[in-house]
């Protein structure tokens, strides 16, 4: 049986998630649920969809994949699954969530809208979709229920997308900006390490729109010296400014979406 | 081998939840374990009982229940075990925990006091039963151990029963009580959405001991105006008495046990 | 297939403890993964040690024990594996986090270091070891890689140890200290409740350094009057100073560290 892979913004206060996986070990009794997390930001749809980006390099690769940030449950967006090249399933909102994970399992092979009232648990409530229909149909995925068997089949360019601002790179300079501000005040950038060129030791300019100052490109705290700022990679491989035991978010008054600038 | 459901009040900070789970694995290797919720408000058999009636709808027919929301640890409460005539087990103390639950699957059957000494882990604490008596026998129940090799069988009507305030509708009008405000200020009602008699649109009276004022029922948040006081659905299928973008609570200053009526 | 037994300081707000999981399951599909807690404090790896120690009383017997709170990752320390004489491993940093768990299993009758790069997840991140060497070498052992493929053997004595006082006992007095204080502010001694040589019922003295004072040895809080200082076992078996229905933290300004001595 397929692994269930389990991100929500359900938090573990409510019994949210335990009613989830009731539903689906009653349809797909001994399946394996894997909580990726729970506690993306409510109705955060753009930080659960990088975390679930970034997941797809750790979960086993025949993966179903069940994603509930649903700031519009209840209104007229659609419910969808998909099945991508490598293999992989998703269920989720028609929000863009699914999206940028479903690209990097090699994009989406096959669409569909979760039509068929079959696989819904009834009554379907107005408020929790997670329960009534996304979860049942993640059970039924991974117990090789069919795709097509799930709805009508829609085209993968009708899916709602993420209004996400793609970095430039230019003349080794790359645009950026802010993506998540860390508990310990490490402003995380839109760019992955392996893509931005950069290496090791290079002192770098950085511009947050005040004319500039100088950071270090290393790849560990360790690296550097107290109070010093730094560029360093994350564990989720993107970069991060940080002030070595200090706060980088304090210091330069950063903020999600802040925009930067990064050049040699 | 039967699904555990487990519940309680332990919080996830410390490792009673992780223990609990080591005591079910050595008994019973491959069980399965599904956490319904361990952050029930401390001691709060009531809210506890509600949780866990609610999940009795979307849990695995044979599941065994595990519930430990336990003031009386310690004490001369009794611990015990029953089945429901629907083919579910229950475990848990002798507060009135488990008895809303096994009454919506059917009622109890068989109950006993969990007196044999050789389904527990020695030496038993006094402080933490959950994992010296109650997770044992959750396992041994779930590998098939019947239930009348626990201890001694003991009449239902034995049983200690929570004093909950039934709700009372009488010529139209309902009267109930606040059980739960949720973190958005939602004042949750005693009253089942199914057992209303009302119907979405109806313009109601809501009372709280102040004359009245009025209250529109409807199936959704998005069907109301912000600000608006509504009567809505909640994802329990109870009735919420709530503002929309607002705090009911905090505007009708309504608390947990606050006496409502409702009528049109 | 063995449990895995999965303890660490990552918190449960962020996606590393789920992204541990999709390593281990992709390696080991269908491995059971119990999750002893992920909230030790973070960096307190002499917490962490006290925890892990006392679950081995309660774990499968050839569990794998991954165990990760690792302040030194990305420094010189080593990542180690062990066997104990009972039939468990355990997999983490080198510095001290699984010794008292190792020696409560028996003692440790094989170590290595992990320096085979095959059982690793690459490119190996410095700032995540939980996920790129830890986690994937607890799956392997899960489904039966032998210890000495791991790695190079390496002395059980050049292992880093915490470098915990002992309690002393001499003449019926006990030396011991404060080693956490609890949320309702009951001071956990070093002390264990079987090592102690004390009765309930023993009227004892208590000397925080300040002269001595009268305290009760008792097996439960409900033995005690409120207000009233007293010597309980917790449970881990440890013995705690308390004040029933109140705070005996406050009461005595006990703290992490405060040195106490217990007599009859």
């Amino acid at each position: 049986m397929r692994t269930i892979c389990f991100l929500s913004d359900f938090g573990l206060a409510d019994d949210f998630v335990g009613t989830c996986k009731g539903v689906m070990l009653k349809i797909s009794p001994g399946v394996q649920i894997l909580d990726l997390t729970h506690q993306v930001p409510s109705f955060a749809v753009e930080a659960g969809a990088e975390i679930l980006q970034h997941a797809t390099r750790y979960m086993p690769e025949d993966s179903v994949y069940l994603a509930v940030v649903d700031p519009g449950v209840g209104t007229e967006r659609r419910e969808v699954a998909l099945e991508t090249s490598s293999g992989a399933s998703m269920v989720g909102p028609d929000n863009g969530l699914l999206i940028p994970a479903a690209e990097a399992l090699g994009g989406a092979s096959s669409v569909v809208e979760l039509t068929n009232e079959e696989y819904r648990i009834h009554p379907v409530s107005n408020t929790f979709h997670g329960r009534d229909v996304f979860s049942p149909v993640a059970a039924y995925l991974a117990v090789g229920v069919g795709l097509r068997e799930l709805g009508s089949e829609i085209p993968l360019d009708s899916l709602a997308r993420l209004d996400v601002e793609e970095d430039e790179a230019s003349g080794g300079e790359i645009a950026a900006r802010v993506i998540d501000i860390d508990r310990f005040g490490n402003a995380r950038l839109s760019i992955r390490e392996y893509g931005s060129g950069f290496e090791y030791g290079d002192e770098l300019k950085l511009d947050i729109g005040d004319g500039g100052m100088g950071i270090r490109y290393v790849a560990t705290f360790g690296a550097a010296g107290a109070g010093e700022l730094i560029l360093v990679p994350d564990s989720h491989w993107r970069l991060s400014v940080s002030i070595n035991k200090g706060s980088a978010a304090k210091a330069l008054s950063l903020s999600v979406g802040t925009k930067v600038s990064l050049k040699r």
